[in-house]
């Protein structure tokens, strides 16, 4: 399937991802590892759940740590624009026959809760608290010196259906990658708030999130995670990297949270606000793809990701192989 | 004056900033500056004009040089979102007394040329011929290796003035710098594409271009270009920096070109797609408004800018005075 | 006087410099800038005085902080290769009819007390306690990152002579500037350590020390300080830079203890262990000599520095005025 | 074995490594990766020869690369301190019944071309061409910005036999790998002048040069070069990295070039100028010890190296197996 022609005139009008909430088994090591080891800071905390939210970012949270008996992800929210948009949100979903909820969000506004047809649990808000700005805190700065939030990536055993849904709700695409022989898509990069992806789509067993990135300010920064994780007992929790994408040219690492949630640390992409922008067509079998100086990705990077609360996970009907490490 | 709330719903919607035609007076010394020096990609050139890219942009050009007896700025540029903005900017340029024109210009589709109250000359398109991308053929990164053009700074003679009228269109202030005596606004910056601006106004004689700026990776690419135009016969033209701006939190050189046009290198600013994104107030007395470290801007950059074609600056009725090096 | 030739069997042989004591009136306000600013780490401290090291350093000190009513250097330590070379050292001072005293000092072996034939005391030993290795402990890494002490730069009244006698025991000179008019040098840089230099001397009321120097990783290290300095109550603290010495070629920053001690940042400088190594001449008059971007230093830079314990510092003779900032 | 006691004073005095001439069997490619791509300068070239240098070095050449029918290593050049160094050389070889001749070297002085007791071939000399600085000229600056040459790492079939030789003549152990079982030594790292090293063991068929390093200012420096050899050809020349050693704490790369000489990109080292500098021990089993952030080492990286011209190697008795990566 061709990538959709962009809609350019979206049902409702998402403004950026927002935030995940994350189910953890134990809320003292998974503090260690967002707050002591990547420098996210807290903006709320209690015996069950912790509110984090990176060094530019003015609303309260990005990441919600929840403490639970099962690693899992409760939900992906984004942002709206304005008022109406979430009740043309409400409409859209209703329209298209999938579950909606008015529900109650400490920090937030006006919360609508629904699902992907795949069953990914969904959140839309207008507004959420907003804190005083700490970027200019730079005793604060601490890890990976995080900045904000950037994208979720998620398994998704059709690639094609999902691209052509988060399209018809406005995400665009900006880079894909196609199958030679049946010309359809592994994976696609789609984009809200002006860099190369607010969300991304990989081929596999889902739907299940394969990670949520953040973004941080140069190569160097990552360079000093690693140094950091691999003298203060997480050297086991860094998975692959640093390199660079081929997709989306930026400079990337991969690291697993106490419960194998996956993180990758990010930068380096490219603006991509033009409605005009060509999205870029990259080859499943171009080895340059997935890391641009050729080195390829552990077989966990393409079998491991996190539950969806309430969604059970398919196998995808495409076989095509990415090139795994031997 | 406060800052005016958004228009979250302007009467047509710009995409970004987009370009800039200098008119020069030495087409060759100009070359060696913007392409030899800055490392900005020619597209195309003959012997009265030279078109210019930056790295990640796939738009024709986001500088023109231009061949001229004088050195003056022809016009900004500013990218549409689809053809009906182009007949709505129409129609609100036209409504308020503002001249209009439907031009031809190359490499560019539809284009309407016309003029901000105070004369500055703007032109408004959808299409511009499209290039392949060159992101990732490093083997072309020379100089500073400039991503994209970021964002225009003027002089007003009238800030408080000049932010309602953009305002009316759509940028959003992000931050602004306030006389605490007059209450009057001595600068701003505003944006439309999700960083700190697409343009700000200063207060001064107007109006006037005082800089335009490039966005660059990383601060050490700066460092690069200190290091390069010193050792180069450019280094009369470095006018201050390197430094972390108070305002906007970005890292930043001024260089000026062969025909003194003020040059920005930028990097490091923060996202603001949010439209309840809080405007930061800075006082006029704060030192570490200019630059955080302290060291104050010298003289030169806050009297001299480009001339517009065909308009005349004014003095400014706003005499505070911000901290001049002595 | 041109430059003498070096001395390639000095009388004895200094390894590198090693360590300098500081008297401080406020230990407290001294331990805020020197460890939790700059990034220090403790090594011993009490009620009098603090022991520090960098980062990469396994000699027990390179700063000793020291209780005092004003403010002063006690003395400049050098690490001497061998015990032979002590007693070497001794008979080399004492044939200079310089003074020289055998003393106890914590942490260290043998220690021979002297003066420069200006005054300028000195103490020379060859084992100090050495350390566990810390500079893969990346969690203790801090503040601007220093991993060890690099030179010290004091004012000469006089520094033809001041070379001459640095040149007898063993300094190589790597760069200097030279008054065009009189021929003399108007500054000396000389190295032991394969770096540019151990010691460095700049015509002016002396002797006194100019600054202490510690070396850095990269560029980046120095920006993260000034970001730290600006928006912790230490702007004021800030003196001169960042920039690019054309001397030495080294990335600078200077700033001031709360004492008014000037601490330089500094790195990128050249490897010159080859004894046939040509000294690098530089005019007085060559604006790029201080700052490879041409911008002046302040006044301040040219005219203060730390009185020596026990040496009356001599206006110089060479009236020669560098480019001051207006 | 233990590691042994340093030697003091040595028979001759050995300032640095100085250079590597390897035979290529096509100059052209060659130079299209050392020059080119890796940013050294040519000195001097014609039809069988090609002279480089790095940046910051005044000596004439730091790599000869000379056209032949078959890639091989024809010699290691070490710089002594004096002239009466190289007869002291000459006497310590000789009583060693080590070959040893006087021959002419174009661009250096008086030259002893000899060989280690398994039969690598060295030089030494005091005197080479020097040619005026370029280490401020920016403009010459290109691919990985190379600075100077830093170590040779060569193959051992006994490393402790090899670390006996070179710390007789001076050599000093910094850090060393241990083979827990047998108490020998799998690797040592040895230097001369002021870094972690100037030569390397390591154990394997032997002896072979395993790699040539070049000094470079940053790791972002690295990152340029994977990027630029990324995208002109030379991604399948990309062996290793980046990444930060255990060993040395150095960030590094490992290149091949046309012929399959392996050059290693290094930065971040730390000062060793102490003579009573502690080596640091590691285990052969400690995984970080390779990669301190924890991904193994290719096969071809432990197996494969050049080959020294008149050397024949032989299998290392040692069996203990390194980490290598699946
Ligand atoms: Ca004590
Ligand atoms: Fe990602
Ligand atoms: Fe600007
Ligand atoms: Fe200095
Ligand atoms: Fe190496």
């Amino acid at each position: 399937m061709p990538v959709p022609k962009p809609t350019l005139y979206p049902p409702f009008n998402i403004v950026r991802l927002s935030h995940v909430d994350y189910r953890v088994t134990d809320l003292a090591k998974s503090r260690a590892f967002y707050v002591d080891t990547l420098g996210l800071q807290v903006t709320d905390e209690d015996d069950s759940t912790i509110y984090l939210r990176a060094m530019e970012e003015r609303g309260h949270h990005c990441i919600t740590l929840i403490k639970a008996d099962a690693p899992s992800v409760d939900v992906l929210g984004f942002k709206l624009y304005d008022e109406p948009d979430l009740d043309r949100a409400h409409d859209f979903f209703t329209s298209r026959d999938l579950p909606v909820e008015w529900i109650e969000r400490p920090y937030q506004g006006r919360t609508l809760r629904t699902r992907d047809p795949w069953g990914i649990p969904l959140e839309f808000y207008v507004k959420m608290d907003r804190l005083p700005p700490i970027h200019q805190h730079y005793k604060l700065y601490n890890g990976v010196k995080p900045l904000r939030i950037d994208h979720f990536n998620m398994f998704s055993a059709d690639v094609d259906a999902s691209v052509g849904f988060y399209n018809d709700i406005g995400f665009r695409v900006t880079e894909y990658t196609e199958d030679d022989e049946t010309g359809k898509c592994w994976a696609a990069w789609m984009h809200r708030k002006g860099g190369v992806h607010d969300v991304a789509f990989t081929n596999g067993t889902g739907p299940r999130l394969h990670h949520t990135a953040f973004w941080v300010p140069t190569p160097l920064n990552i360079i000093d995670l690693l140094d950091l994780m691999a003298t203060t007992g997480w050297v086991a929790n860094i998975e692959r990297g640093p390199g660079r994408h081929g997709i989306s040219n930026a400079f990337f690492l991969y690291v697993r949270d106490p419960d194998g949630h996956r993180i990758e640390i990010y930068c380096s992409d490219y603006q991509t606000v033009d409605p005009d922008l060509e999205p870029i067509r990259w080859s499943l079998t171009d080895p340059q793809r997935q890391t641009l100086w050729g080195a390829p990705a552990p077989r966990s990077w393409f079998e491991e990701g996190s539950l969806f609360d309430g969604a059970t996970p398919q196998p995808s009907a495409l076989k095509a192989q990415p090139i795994i490490a031997p």
